[in-house]
């Protein structure tokens, strides 16, 4: 086989830079390890900066999200035992849409499916071949034949656990990572909406997230010990958990239901720099992790395509690398002011357990500092919204 | 003898208090450890807030600062090659001045002295007595006799050395800490200014601040071990590290000049709670240390006093105890987020020899950050002038 552009990995970064590359009238072959109902199902994040939404819609693929996704103009940050709203679009004049990552997957398949692909899932063995030549190419197995892709460009966007990244010479590659003594405890409920935004709730039992999947379905998470098991958790111990960070005085209440879903993640913060090497560039969390609190990963990663559409666009229309040669140190700004906001809104909003008195009372302090200062609450907005 | 507030420690806090008192027609009497001299020639912190301006000039006190102190509208912030402005005036209406703690302490000993005093200096062996009653005493030694003060209140302006805090009864009392793992190395400089704005740089070697003392004078510091001692350091040995950290390609020089101080202070974020019990309470450094990256420690103990004379103004004229119950309180909402945010700002400009590389990105991010977004710089600029 033989394309302009092999892809590696259908998350929303590979599957959408195809769908940006074919709109440019650039060919693209995309791989993916799992099945087309796996990564259809698979839950993840949900909330889509004013960027994201944007380019979904400039690409034709944002109709689904615009029509079920939830706009929200404010999240709530509870501490203290009282809650605090963060107008996002007021102090900033952008908003989010909450839309499950899985959704979006869903549309991009669609499209490059309804496009003709081509688009391969359950591929194994892939393979990266010389990406430190003009002539990469990529192994891999299929329908259980060898087969090889030969291509200008390779992009990993086959996530943490992919094998691109290790593509990059050891030599010139640095890895960068915190990983967080917690993880979150999430669950699927059958229930109506709690609440119509976002609660980020900082409570000294831990960390707990109210969200919404849709009308019908509510997302929960609690902070816990990464190393805990779900078996651990009946589903009384979660509610009184979940009640007790959550509850206060203010008379609001969290809507219990079936809970259908539970699963624990672990957090991490990591960046791989460079994330280009020769003709190999990486993608999303291929390149860089962050803590779920900022919601920023799916964009992160949506943020690294567009960049890359817009310097295959100049290199196929004019010849010119200039955009691929500074792919690497333009996403890596955008890059590192998100790692920054995961960082910070999740030292912000967790306990932890060798946090001093001092370092207590100072998360207590930075708390009301953002609640009762416009400008600090700005600060947080306009990098939740990705304004950057 | 007998007066209506016995203060203990002549630095701001106790000198302030004790003339604002007088001009409510309230008696005190101030005990000092050291001489007059001694005091008045104690190198200190030299930024004054907004709100302590206005106190200072509304006391009567604020004459000299506003003729010989040095008003700034801004600071500058230096990383990474570049420096960056931050327009206090312009972000929150107010400003700051450079106007030694020394030259407040003249003032205001002045001003204690041309009101009859009393004001008594080298006294020894202070000691405490019935603060949870209604009859507090003092009891120490002045020129050679020993001497007994009965009072309505007894104030502890003392410092973080003093005997006040103790007389809280450990039983209430919690300390909040952090010892920082460096200090600030000290010089004071024959010379003009280098800028005429402070600049705080950040550095791979370390902080380096500049600022000035006089038009002939400037007052330089630079991140060092606490451990370490000023006969390790040759003047040449200084203004190497100096230039190397605070001199890009920018074209700025660091004007050299004969060094006729040296010290080393370390650096430390301390807070007792609550600062008051039964007829004693504690302001300023008595109560709370914050490392000078904010600018902030004689701003707090001017603050601790503005409230105390409001509340004894209170109690004085309609008897009533309701401020002087809820100084504590009170004081501390303003004391964390000053903490908060001069742990903040040390965190932020410091290098910490125990940083990962990714602590170290995302320090560089947080302070991009801080000179890209007006509401982050609008955050800090607040903190800084104290529009709290």
């Amino acid at each position: 086989m033989r394309t302009q552009i092999a892809i590696i990995g259908a998350g929303p970064a590979g599957l959408l830079l195809s769908h940006l590359l074919h709109l440019q009238g650039i060919e693209s072959i995309v791989l993916e390890s799992r099945s087309r109902p796996e990564i259809e199902a698979t839950i993840r994040a949900g909330v889509l900066e004013q960027g994201t939404m944007d380019l979904l819609t400039e690409a034709g693929v944002g109709e689904r999200m615009r029509a079920e996704g939830a706009l929200h103009h404010g999240i709530e940050l509870a501490f203290g035992g009282r809650r605090h709203r963060i107008d996002l679009t007021e102090l900033t004049g952008k908003a989010i849409t909450v839309y499950p990552q899985h959704e979006v997957i869903k549309d991009l398949v669609a499209a490059r499916i309804d496009a003709g692909g081509p688009l391969l899932f359950e591929v194994s063995d892939v393979a990266l071949h010389g990406v430190d030549t003009d002539k990469p190419s990529v192994r891999f197995s299929h329908a259980g034949a060898e087969q090889i892709i030969e291509a200008d460009f390779v992009i990993g966007c086959d996530g943490f656990h992919g094998v691109s990244r290790a593509a990059i010479p050891a030599s010139v590659r640095q890895d960068y990572q915190r990983t967080y003594p917690f993880g979150w405890f999430g669950i699927l409920v059958e229930s109506a909406p709690s609440s119509e935004e976002l609660i980020y709730a900082h409570h000294e039992r831990g960390f707990a997230l109210v969200s919404t999947r849709s009308p019908t379905v509510q997302r929960l998470y609690f902070q816990c010990d990464p190393s805990d098991h779900v078996d651990n958790w009946s589903d009384d111990r979660i509610w009184n958990e979940l009640h007790s960070r959550l509850e206060n005085n203010d008379g609001w209440r969290l809507n219990e239901g079936k809970i259908f879903q539970k699963n624990i993640i672990g957090m991490r913060s990591f960046v791989s720099a460079p994330m280009q090497s020769g003709r190999l560039m990486l993608a999303g969390d291929a390149a860089h992790i962050v803590p779920p609190t900022g919601a920023k990963g799916m964009n992160l990663a949506i943020g690294d395509v567009k960049l890359l559409a817009r310097a295959f666009e100049q290199f196929y229309r004019d010849g010119s690398e200039d955009r691929l040669n500074s792919y690497s140190a333009d996403a890596l700004k955008r890059v590192w002011r998100a790692e920054y906001f995961s960082w910070w809104m999740t030292s912000l909003l967790h306990t932890f357990a060798d946090a001093t008195p001092f370092q207590r009372e100072i998360q207590r302090a930075e708390l009301e500092n953002v609640v009762s200062s416009r400008a600090m609450a700005t600060a947080l907005a306009e990098n939740y919204v990705g304004a950057f």
